[in-house]
Order: structure tokens, then sequence, then C-alpha cells
């Protein structure tokens, strides 16, 4: 989708590691985007990614690895020959539609999301033939739709998933990080803090749902109890729109972790514009109306299989 | 689908003439049946099958062209290798949907099937990867869809449309006929009657979709009411289901033929259970329960673009 931060360069660079020819993707696929969503307002960063992809192919070169030997940018008639993108329930066009999968966590906030993401990766694998794509961790029900997008059609193909990659606290990269601002940044590591809390439940040697969740529920709600007590001036309020702990491949939710499967530990939470924006206090990036946008931040942790 | 017939023959004389390696797929697939068609009734016939694949291949042989050389007969765990197949709605598992095309025509009395038929074809597709892909202009519609999946998602392949097979009268070769029995087989023939009177209509210059299928739906009425005036011993009664003037790519429904772009002309005929059979009649193939079957005839035929 553009705007490429080191998450993406991470991806590229696992798979510089393993193959010669790296094909790269930018294209902000309008059919993932519901008709409330930021299609309009996703960031563009186009002059940057060219730069940051010759940065990078200057040091895959003297690493004498593979390298990025096309970068495939599609218009939408290329995507979407036959009807214009349609991002409407049912929608008009050729749909790829996984259920339930598609309509759990991420799905059930964003009803065409992981439709959009099927349909669109499928078109650019058909384009682009590779043998293995690359997606990352951080959104990890996307894996798990490409996943099956693979199996269910029999795609010859690999999946690779690469790790998150982290700001110094932990915070998961997004392109949606730029919107967040000072104040906002700060407090958007709660998420993580509290998948952390639960994924040590599990190292513990927990396996009950509840057993697992609470500290990460209790962190959520323990921290946003502390902003309420700020000032509005200086908080950063959030809602937490889920804590989920699923099936490793259903992403069904599960009430105990099977120790040969494992499973996934996931969550969301909405950072709300803030409270009485100060005189020159950085406010990150802003809509076309100089409004703040309110950024939906995703974060997960798989919890490996114990034998 | 199997029960193979001369229609089928007639695709694989198609593909040897154009390829060395003729790839045939035998499945009936569950997934384009719904809840109460006829997936358990419908026609298996694997070992004639076989003979007849290689009565051909004794002809291909000595014709100096191409020849099957493999017959793909899947299991459904390989077709579908996480969820069970589901014909319902909406339904559980991975689909492709394409809206509003596999919605019209054949799909309005069949919600299901172009699901089914675009998800399996994609299935197929994925595993042959055939070069040419072979479909019969008999089912006219599932040619829209199967060229809409190449176009929509990239498949690096092309789409051959072979003529209609037909007996001597000018019935449409099916599957499904096998369950007409001689009453009704003779009756059948009233859908192709009627689309030919239409199709008349346009080579002599008409292009209002009335003047085109006036004589369609007269004949069709004049049918069955002849057939109504009859003894019941003697007659055989049918429902017309739709005779449609479509756009040849969206298969909308037009109100004048474009002369660069031609139509199509379809229709579908429901032959129902024949009144008080006599000893002895030939009643056709019969259901589990040892009843007559009702047969939906499709038929169509092109109106090829004047200039």
């Amino acid at each position: 989708m553009g705007a490429l931060h080191e998450g993406h360069v991470s991806l590229m660079r696992h798979a510089a590691a393993e193959n010669t020819d790296v094909f790269v993707t930018i294209y902000v696929n309008p059919t993932q985007f519901g008709l409330n969503e930021d299609l309009d307002s996703y960031p563009k960063t186009w002059d940057a990614d060219m730069q940051l992809l010759e940065k990078l192919n200057g040091e895959l070169a003297s690493a004498g690895q593979g390298r990025v030997t096309a970068v495939f940018a599609p218009n939408t008639k290329t995507m979407y020959p036959t009807s214009p993108p349609d991002s409407s329930i049912p929608g008009v066009g050729s749909f790829i539609e996984m259920r339930p999968l598609g309509q759990l966590l991420e799905g059930a906030s964003r009803p065409v999301f992981f439709r959009g993401v099927a349909t669109v990766c499928m078109k650019l694998f058909n384009i682009c033939a590779p043998d293995r794509v690359y997606f990352g961790q951080k959104d990890i029900q996307q894996t798990r739709i490409i996943k099956r997008l693979i199996t269910d059609f029999h795609m010859d193909m690999e999946l690779r998933i690469v790790p998150t990659s982290r700001e110094s606290d932990g915070l998961a990269l997004s392109s949606r990080n730029v919107y967040l601002g000072a104040r906002r940044r700060k407090v958007g590591i709660v998420l993580n803090e509290a998948l952390r809390k639960a994924e040590l439940q599990y190292k513990n040697g927990m396996r009950l749902r509840n057993d697992v969740l609470w500290p990460a529920f209790d962190h959520g709600n323990m921290t946003l109890l502390e902003q309420e007590q700020m000032e509005p001036s200086k908080r950063a309020k959030f809602q937490v729109d889920y804590i989920s702990l699923a099936d490793p491949d259903t992403m069904d939710e599960i009430d105990v972790i099977d120790d040969s499967k494992g499973a996934i530990l996931s969550g969301a939470v909405k950072m709300l514009p803030v409270e009485e924006p100060q005189e020159g206090e950085e406010l990150g990036q802003l809509d076309a109306n100089g409004q703040q946008v309110p950024v939906r931040l995703i974060d997960n942790t798989i919890l490996a299989p114990m034998r």
C-alpha cells in the first residue's frame, strides 16, 4: 500500500535473502476501504518510497543477495478492469469472500476489508506469479487470509510471515503512525504492553482464556483510568476495540489453549483525537480539513505451540 | 462434471486440435448445487466416461493431433481442503462471487450456482495451469463467468467457447437429458424452436427487444396450449422460466440490440413430470425413489455483431 516504512523494508530484506528477484507491489487498494474509511487520506509517499527502495537496493547489492528488480504500481483500471472498485455490501464486482474468517476481529469493524485484501492479492499474485510472498506478522489476520487463499485456491506459492518491526518502546510500525502525534504516540504503547502481559501468563503456564487475558484487560483499564484522571490538555484517551485469544488457523475465539497448536493473541485500540491541543503541540499529520485523524492501532503476538 | 456426452467430446476435440496435451477434469462440484438441488442424483458414469475417453484418444492418435493425456478427478477434500463444501447462503468457506453477473438468469433460480462454478474453476485452473480452457456455448452465462474470472483475476489463460452440440432435431445435449423420457424429450425442443424464431427476427433486421422476442414467447405459449389441450396421458407440460435478450458481456437485459455488440438470446424451461404415465412408457431415468425428475433445460443463441 506504499507509505513504506522499516516494516516493509524488513519484508524486502527477508525476500532478498531467499530469492534473486524481489517484486514490490505498491497499490492503495480501494476495495479494502469501507465507504466511510480513510481511503482518500491514506498516506501516499511515492518519491520517498522510491528513494527508500534505491537505498535498500544499494545495501542489498553490496551484500551479494537478491535485489528489488521490479516495482509493480498498477492503476485501478488494471486491477479492476470490468467494474469500478466497489466498497459497498453486497457490492458490484468479482470478489473473493472468506466466511467466517474474513468477518472476525478486524473484519467485524471493517466488513469489506478482507474481501478487498483477498481479492486484490489474488490479482497481484496472478500478475506477478511469485514463488514466495512476504507478509508482516503485524497484520496477523491478513496472514491467515493469505494462507487460506493459497490453500483453498491451490495457489502455487509459499507464504512467509515476517516478524513485526517495532519502535524501541515496542510500538508496532504502521503507515498510520504518522497521524498519532506525540501525545497519542506515547499512550499508544498500551496495546503492546497489554498483549505482552497476557503472553507472560501463557509463558507462565496459564492455558485458560480468562487466566491469560485478564492482565491485558486490566492493563488497558488501568491505563485508561490514568489518562482520565489527567487534565484534558495532557491526556490521550482511547477505546479498546477487542483483545482476542484465537485459534491460530481459524481465528475463532478459544476458551483453552491447546499446547500442540498454541494461539494468537491480538488486539485493536482506537486512539481518539486529543482534547485541548496546546499551542505548538505536535499533533501528527492532520486530515484535509486540518483535523486530527482517529488512529486505530493493531498488534498481536503468536503464542507458539509448547509441544 | 462427468456423465460425458458428445458435447464434452466436442470440447476435447477442439482442445486436441489446438494443443498437444488435453487435461480432462471430472468433478461433480457440490458447491454449485443448492441445498434442494439434484447433487445426489446427478448422473455419475465413471466407467462409461473412461471408455469414451479411450475411444476418443484412439481416434485422436490416428489423426495426429493432441491427445487426452490426463484426467483429473479429485476428491472433495482436495478441492475444499479447509471447510466442507457449503451450499448455504451466505455460507462458510472461501468463495468467488460475481455480482450482479452471477445473480442474473440462471443465477436467479440457482443462487449459489455461479459462486460454486467460479470457485471450483479457479481451483481447477490453478491446479492444472492450462494455456487454454474450453467451455461449451450451451452454458452461455457460465462462459461469461469464466471470461470475467480470467479478466478480473488476471488468469494467464485463454478461453475458448465451443458451439453447442445438438441432437438432430436441435435439442442441446445435456447430461440431464437422460431424465426426460420419450414424451418430454419430444416437447423439450420447444425452447430451441422459440429461440430460433427470435434469432430469425434479428437476422431480418429487428433490433428492438419486443420485436425480437415476441415470436419466442408466442411459440412457447402456443406449444403449451397445444399440450394442455391434449389428454393428460399424452401431453408433456412445462414452465418457461425465462427468455432473455441480454448484453453479451454483462448479461444485463437490453431494450435495443447494438449492432456493434450483438446480443445473447437465452432461455430456460422446466419440463414437468408427465401425467398418467402409461404401462411400459419410457420415462427416462428415475430418481432414487422411482419418481420422474423435473428437468430444467437451457439453451441459447449468440446474435453476432452486424458490423
